[in-house]
């Protein structure tokens, strides 16, 4: 369990479950479009009855980039809780089968495997309705420095500090992973998890974080303004490396005196935009952990989530970038 | 439970587990390639173990055809048996929300929701590797005058025989439908099928089946012959609807005297040819059901099959076709 790996990532494990939908169920569920909310086991029941047909594939944002860090052929691991149902049987196999060290084992008991309902309208926008049922039960406990090991970079997300024992957890997998040398990323996740968690993400920016990865909302959301110009600033005055995504305006490299900015790369249609910012992270990381330079570092990170803008579905196929 | 449906399906209940697959990895698990494999739950965890990560969505041959149909507009039924597990609730779950009544609830006890592991080599081939579980315990109980209802038509699979009490719960089944009036439809499923049945199935066409769907390979096994115009003689003598789809050579309906020739519609590409026979199925009784005439049903079941092989997946969106 302690075999030196690339990259750790803590997150939420979730099934997603993926349907199209009409404008009108939106509303029926009260939903705002493009959202991602928190439901109940109830709620679940109500929309899960609401929507057509699906289809069924593992997701979870940190979840994604480590599966897709692996599929480039990066040694990686993961914690995240799962109960040992069938939905929790394909998240775990999901990993496993493109390499990545699971680190805790199905629960026997506690509430069933999340899932994400992925909602997509006729514009292929998505709004998701996420119930997370086990992750809401990754304890403290589960972090210890058998499950953390000895890895180079933890990467964890926002969405944790929304599991009751989330922020007690993420300081402790920080600080073995810290005084073990790891270098410690963190994505933000959403902009609306940043507006729910700001002091705790502004702390642990201040702390033990080095790596922040966030797309324009989340970072300005962060630093309260709408002006990138003033993100810029604060970011480089913090001194970490910030790694920001901006859709179709590319991507921007922040530390310190460093500033990067690196253009998309157009393609004649954007299939599914679902996973490019978990994508890019695996990209970004994936580069960092072979000691590439930043610039190299970001365009690899386009290349990858130009890769899974122009398929369906949020990871990379393996083999699909030659390791 | 007895409300009047155009369509009564009765089939194994199957969740699809799909995933892209080397051809070594067919060697490994001694799977010819393009076959329908049976397999126990030790090679399904075998076959799961080896396989990279995958999609869950439903299936199932005639459970993909009852599916369509409803999404046509057609009022369907369907009878197959699930364990009340995630993948269950999954496959009970897609079948609702199009509107089809399912008769049987899932199974509080017994073996786990089939699957059937779809292993995809680089040539687009599709190698199944299929555990039947709950369908197994598909049982002769499970089929009253009131699970039954009063279908118009009724559509049964050849997989069914696989099944340890499957003859006799056809057997039971069409006795019920027959004596309310119902069309009897059988679909010979595969070649292999056809091949471990050919004397049941044949006894089937001699009594109280009105309508067989064949593809080449199946009606030709059943026929024993590789002469297809042998094969338009014995359907002719038989005086039952035999509606066989030849792939890119169109279909061809034969009943008694008349011999329709349906051409098939040229597609620029075949992104995923699975499913087609399913959908050209339910396309064709969608056009039976509503009183059409045979080429009129050949016609439509062409376009709902060259729409199909257009996607990917088996299953036709609700509102691809207006009804």
């Amino acid at each position: 369990m302690t075999e030196r790996v690339q990259l750790l990532g803590i997150s939420n494990a979730i099934v997603d479950v993926l349907a199209h939908v009409d404008e009108a169920l939106l509303a029926r569920i009260d939903a705002p479009r493009g959202s991602m909310t928190l439901i109940d086991e109830h709620k679940a029941r109500e929309v899960y009855g609401l929507m057509g047909p699906a289809t069924e594939v593992s997701g979870g944002s940190v979840a994604n980039t480590v599966a897709n860090f692996a599929s480039l052929g990066g040694r990686a691991a993961y914690i995240g809780r799962v109960k040992a149902d069938q939905l929790g049987d394909i998240f775990v196999h999901d990993m496993r089968s493109l390499g990545v060290d699971v680190r805790l084992p199905p629960a026997a008991d506690g509430l069933p495997t999340a899932r994400s309902y992925i909602l997509i309208t006729p514009d292929g926008q998505r709004t998701m309705q996420t119930y997370l049922g086990a992750c809401t039960q990754l304890a403290v406990s589960n972090i210890t420095p058998e499950t953390v090991g000895d890895p180079e970079i933890l990467l964890v997300e926002g969405y944790l500090w929304d599991l009751p024992e989330g922020p007690a957890l993420i300081e402790k997998a920080m600080a073995i992973a810290h005084d073990r040398g790891a270098r410690i990323a963190l994505s933000l996740s959403d902009s609306m998890c940043v507006d729910r968690h700001r002091a705790e993400f502004t702390r642990a920016v201040e702390g033990h974080v080095d790596i922040v990865f966030a797309d324009d909302d989340e970072v300005m959301s962060l630093f309260e303004t709408a002006d990138f110009a003033a993100v810029e600033r604060k970011a480089a005055e913090l001194g970490k490396l910030f790694v920001m995504t901006r859709s179709e305006k590319g991507s921007v490299i922040v530390e310190g005196e460093v500033h990067i900015r690196q253009e998309a790369i157009q393609v004649p249609r954007v299939v599914d935009s679902t996973g490019a910012g978990d994508a890019y992270t695996a990209g970004f990381l994936h580069g960092l952990a072979n000691g590439k330079a930043l610039d190299a570092c970001a365009r690899f990170a386009t290349e990858c989530a130009t890769a899974v803008i122009q398929q369906v579905g949020a990871r990379i196929e393996k083999g699909r970038f030659s390791p």
